[in-house]
């Protein structure tokens, strides 16, 4: 058994998949073969969710009826409502989506005759309505109905966080980030799942083990923690001064930098196209000016590259979402990465039990409490 | 990048930990240095539960403060009472602790100038109190108060289940058990957590993945398996034919094998000679003896042995558990090895991400829905 210094498991092989592709030479990142270039200029979030859980672009019947599937899905039940209303105004917005979606499946367990894409589609569709329910009944008591005149996963997000039906520029602009996050191969979030998948576990304790793990600044939770940095900076001179300083102590810059990307993230080009039209659209342009700054002072200084969640960070923001929504966000799309990898790792299971390598100390004699220092 | 063809992770190296030794070649089971064996018989879950989280074996004022400090850590905040009476009567045990628990991280979140350590013991000293508050309302309607006059986490345990003071037998036995389920190493469940942890995300999202991950009747899931099974024969000879027909169907038997241990778990002579002495005090030996025949076909037959889980089931049903709870008990235990390793990978951590091995479809040019068949 070969010990791996570094640890975290770079560069190891933890097992197969048929799902997607991550900085793989010459395919880039792939979504069931089909390159993410392509799905976000010319697929739907919706296609795309149905591709990484049903297996198969849908055709035009399939995909009508995946839609209107999922519209009918997102009502919350009165209990879950209750539990919502019951969680803080203070509570993190991600501990919201891990308890609400946990609830759920005391609620809607999954031994039930419906099938996992079953599952994974309520809680595609379910999810805006679970935080955005606690959102509004925290903010103002209101005690929101899911059902909107906006038909995709995106405008409807957005339809319920505004109280109307969004421009189709920001449904346009959200709908592509969900495909930029949707699917990410053995990440984190996603390998947790799968370890949890592997006991033979429930459906939704693997999507509530890819919450609690997304949740992390060094994972999901970057794009919430790159925003607070951006929004800290009046200026891009002060951005640039700034960062810098943070460098020189040695601080982590969140937004940059990945564990299998080396060279550029390829989702990065696509939402900062995004974040640039969304700025051009908007009276603030500042968040994307200071955003670009620092992008090349990271670049220029440790050859770090922005990440998919350093632009989505000033996109979000110009579509009007609170900061505290940006991981809940994530969440909502990568449901359908998840989704596919429990289904993919139930298809072949095996128990995923890793060992240590034991650094501690050696065998001890027993000592009664009144004998012990 | 070397492919291990069996997946599982099996035999490879994920990281280190000073905490546990499974089945390392002399030390066999070691907590911190500590024999199982000499734990087993000396300590008590407590102090076990304060080497593992804080490191080292209390002396004496230390454990009287630690039992008290648990001890005023029982009861449960109003809002949680009320989550956890929205949970319908048909959930899953584990499913009200995996919510509860998620439930906590909200009204209660580590960003409020607790120690990791604290967390952890107000888990351990509160966990019984979700899952009894929760199961004597959904019985009866009865708001149990968290507070007994009964001093241990075992003891409490029991007497908030049977609304008595458990018989020192009887308390002793469960204390023993919650020592042997305490720490495992880099299980599944508590691996999972460590991938969780090492995206800095919050110490609740961390617990709550262990929760989800030992629910599964391959890891934790296997002491409930085992009982339904054992339950379901009459007399050692239906076992011995039942047994038989499982095998020679292919079927896997819970509560046997391990992915570390290859001779033995030495957890599982522990807990026999328990579940025999329960036996022996008990009106019904019944369970006993058939587990016993059921142990010999598999050693006989597929020289598979028994593991921890398979005589903890007639030790709990002599003590009067239900069955649903379980795995709970065992959620109850590992807390302790949980917390400890979360704090382990927090203070050494480096982001747990693996890489996959791609077996997927050939890149694929794009079509739109009405090209697709
Ligand atoms: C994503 C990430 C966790 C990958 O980590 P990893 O593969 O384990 O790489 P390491 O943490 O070992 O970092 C390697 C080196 O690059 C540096 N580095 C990596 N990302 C950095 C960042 N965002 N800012 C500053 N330095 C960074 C590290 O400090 C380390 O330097 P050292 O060798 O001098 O100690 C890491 O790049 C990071 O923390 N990024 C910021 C969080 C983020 O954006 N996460 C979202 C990812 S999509
Ligand atoms: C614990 C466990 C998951 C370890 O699994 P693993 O290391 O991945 O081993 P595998 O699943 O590859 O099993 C190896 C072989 O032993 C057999 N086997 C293992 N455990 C078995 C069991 N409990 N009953 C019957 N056969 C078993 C498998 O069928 C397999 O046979 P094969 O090679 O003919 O296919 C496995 O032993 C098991 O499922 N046990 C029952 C569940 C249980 O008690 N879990 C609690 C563990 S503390």
């Amino acid at each position: 058994m070969a010990i791996k210094k570094d640890g975290g498991l770079a560069e190891v092989i933890a097992g197969q998949t048929e799902i997607s592709t991550v900085g793989k030479q010459g395919i880039g990142l792939t979504y069931r073969g089909y390159s993410i270039q392509d799905l976000a200029a010319f697929a739907t979030f919706e296609e795309t969710a149905y591709l990484l859980i049903h297996g198969k672009l849908p055709n035009e019947p399939e995909l009508r009826q995946y839609r209107s599937k999922l519209a009918g899905l997102r009502s919350l039940p009165p209990r879950l409502r209750t539990i919502l209303e019951l969680l803080p105004d203070t509570t993190h917005p991600m501990d919201v989506l891990r308890t609400g979606i946990s609830a759920l499946g005391a609620i809607e367990p999954e031994e039930e005759g419906r099938t996992q894409a079953d599952i994974a589609d309520r809680l595609l569709a379910c999810c805006g309505s679970i935080l955005l329910y606690w959102h509004h009944y925290q903010a103002s008591g209101a005690r929101i109905e899911a059902e909107t005149s906006s038909e995709s996963i995106a405008g409807q997000f957005l339809h319920l966080l505004h109280g109307r039906r969004p421009s189709e520029l920001h449904e346009k602009a959200l709908d592509v980030s969900l495909i930029l996050y949707a699917e990410h191969e053995f990440n984190a979030s996603t390998f947790a799942a799968r370890v949890t998948a592997s006991t033979c576990s429930d459906f939704y304790s693997a999507i509530t083990t890819g919450i609690g793990t997304l949740r992390g600044p060094l994972h999901g939770g970057a794009n919430e923690a790159a925003m607070e940095l951006i929004e800290g900076y009046r200026h891009p001179d002060d951005a640039e001064t700034g960062i810098l300083q943070m460098l020189a102590m040695k601080k982590r810059i969140m937004g940059f930098g990945h564990r299998v990307y080396s060279v550029s993230d390829p989702r990065s080009d696509i939402i900062k196209e995004w974040s640039r039209t969304l700025a051009l659209d908007a009276e603030n342009k500042r968040l994307y000016v200071i955003s670009e700054r620092i992008e090349q002072v990271m670049q220029r200084e440790k050859k770090l590259f922005a990440n998919l969640d350093f632009y989505s960070a000033s996109a979000y923001r110009s579509m009007g979402i609170p900061t505290g929504l940006f991981t809940p966000i994530f969440v909502l799309a990568r449901l359908s990465g998840w989704s596919a990898h429990i289904i993919e790792q139930r298809a072949n299971n095996r128990l995923i039990r890793p060992n240590a390598y034991y650094s501690g100390p050696e065998p001890k004699m027993w000592l009664s409490p009144d004998m012990r220092t």
